[in-house]
């Protein structure tokens, strides 16, 4: 399978600049965007011309490379580690190329490209411990976009359904749409579509009957931040498809690099949750579509606690049971 | 409180017509369509003009009206009858008109009003009855809508809210926007801040967290059938948040008229569920949304088991705990 990669470093180090295709105008209009300063970079993450962790992570190694060419790089490096709060990879990101920054921009540069590589290695590896639990026929629901366009080219939770079907197994993928801002009607079906998955749109709200009619077999989505102890951070309504699945005894995965792993908290609840402009809830490309006078609450992220997740899917190998003691076991491995 | 009537008989019996506010068209535009014969009624409802089960209900009795003027009557109720599926109000009506038919306009139009009063009247009963269980400074969350437009005029869910509010309790309401077509944020966010209720639009995802951070008390909806069991149908996504509101301990009312109650049927597993247009999920009123070439699903209604009920307010009282016994006795009383 052919598989897009959302960033893309141009030219030389010195003298090149970051490309990204953008995230917020799929899938109508395919269109790429060059960034030529860290500040740039760091715009384009907060608008979200790209999103998803591990591809925040990427565009913010190669952003450091443009603010090591600038007269303050540990400016541009704050900066782009200012753009967005809930994604670990962005700070894993950052700190992996601060130590760099001093040694000149062709440093940084392969610094960043080993960083983009070695993401994609990652997901292929995380996939196919991944695929291991889907079986022949299984019909998947995924919530939000965890495909190319979310990772450095090939997908944490799509990486899992990519690698069961690299083997050869017939899947069925249930897309959530995703509300407010749609990754998965824009996205998920974009980069399914493309590679010729079988897939179905559904809104967020009708999984759960799709469950209790037996039309879902397991569920898996990609993460922002997770705990040492396993409690997950993803895109908003990932915690209500958790709860669902295990209302109905289903299986739910969460499939995510080291990267995403903030090893320094314990509780889910203190992972930061961005809130994001009301209209993304309020409007749509019309315009303003509900009612005048009423306020709307726009968190992007929630929490899922370990207790729901049956099993992360790391590069290291599968994390299961979710206890403090596995991830520390699997990740040290 | 005020409240909006959706529907409205304008004129004498034999020149009169129908007259109802463009739901679709709300809340942008307050518009009122005039319909002069039962096949515009029918149409009207399956375009969803008018909805909301009693809504239809009330809408096809004088419907009726307008059929016994019409050369086939009889022809006139069976396409009221055939306009949607899955609303039981709807069959209720166009049999409680059918044995007038044959005693002209004036008979079929005192009883049409009978039934909307009463719709009404019985609205304000449930909503005390329910109000009981609201207690001062609750969040309640609501899903679809099930207001005044959704009925003769005072509600269904709302209508327990508003009586709530009228006993003088401080009642805060999370509206779910209820996606694809958005009831929620387009009419009940309407009718709450018209009656200047607190409330706050979230996307139907958002619940699940906010009933983990107890920020949500108690979840109140309609019903579009209900079997002598208890199992009810409602807007798709009602099953979601009864299972959610199950795992977090939180009660799950459904607010309904003897009317919404369909005896015949015993488990929801037969209540016909209605299948629409894909586009509603697939585009916004800018056009195509979703990536090119993936298909949707988009039924209308899902199933919500009466064990995942805690109680069903009827103009008769309170059903609790939801059994076949119990609706029986209640609806018998």
């Amino acid at each position: 399978m052919e598989m897009i990669e959302p960033v893309e470093w141009r030219g030389t180090a010195t003298s090149g600049t970051l490309w990204m295709i953008d995230q917020a105008a799929l899938p109508q209009t395919e269109r790429w965007i060059e960034c030529r300063t860290s500040t740039e970079v760091a715009a384009r993450i907060r608008d979200m011309t790209v999103r998803g962790a591990p591809a925040i992570g990427i565009a913010a190694a190669y952003g450091s490379v443009l603010a090591s060419r600038e007269p303050k790089p540990t400016d541009g490096l704050d900066a782009l580690a200012a753009s967005r709060p809930t994604a670990v990879n962005l700070f894993w990101a950052v700190e992996a190329m601060r130590p760099l920054l001093s040694s000149g921009p062709e440093r940084c540069l392969e610094q960043a490209r080993a960083i983009h590589r070695s993401d994609v290695e990652n997901n292929r590896r995380m996939g196919a411990t991944g695929a291991e639990r889907l079986r022949d026929g299984m019909n998947v629901l995924t919530h939000c976009n965890a495909g190319p366009l979310a990772t450095g080219g090939y997908g944490t939770a799509l990486g899992v359904i990519f690698a069961a079907i690299e083997q050869g197994k017939r899947i069925h993928v249930w897309v959530d749409e995703t509300r407010p801002r749609l990754q998965g009607a824009r996205l998920t079906a974009w980069e399914l579509t493309r590679a010729k998955v079988p897939c179905t749109l559904i809104c967020d709200n009708m999984s759960a009957s799709l469950m209790r009619a037996g039309r879902i077999d397991a569920c898996v989505t990609g993460a922002d931040r997770i705990t040492r102890t396993g409690d997950t951070a993803n895109k908003i309504g990932t915690y209500g498809v958790a709860v669902l699945a295990k209302h109905h005894g289903l299986p739910f995965y969460v499939a995510a690099p080291r990267s995403t792993f903030d090893l320094s908290l314990s509780d889910g609840a203190a992972i930061p949750i961005e809130e994001r402009a009301t209209s993304e809830v309020t409007d749509d490309r019309a315009g303003r579509l509900a009612a005048e006078g009423i306020t709307a609450y726009n968190p992007s992220f929630d929490v899922t606690p370990a207790a729901l997740i049956s099993a992360i899917f790391t590069e290291r190998g599968a994390i299961d049971p979710v206890t403090a003691e596995r991830v520390s076991a699997v990740l040290e491995s």
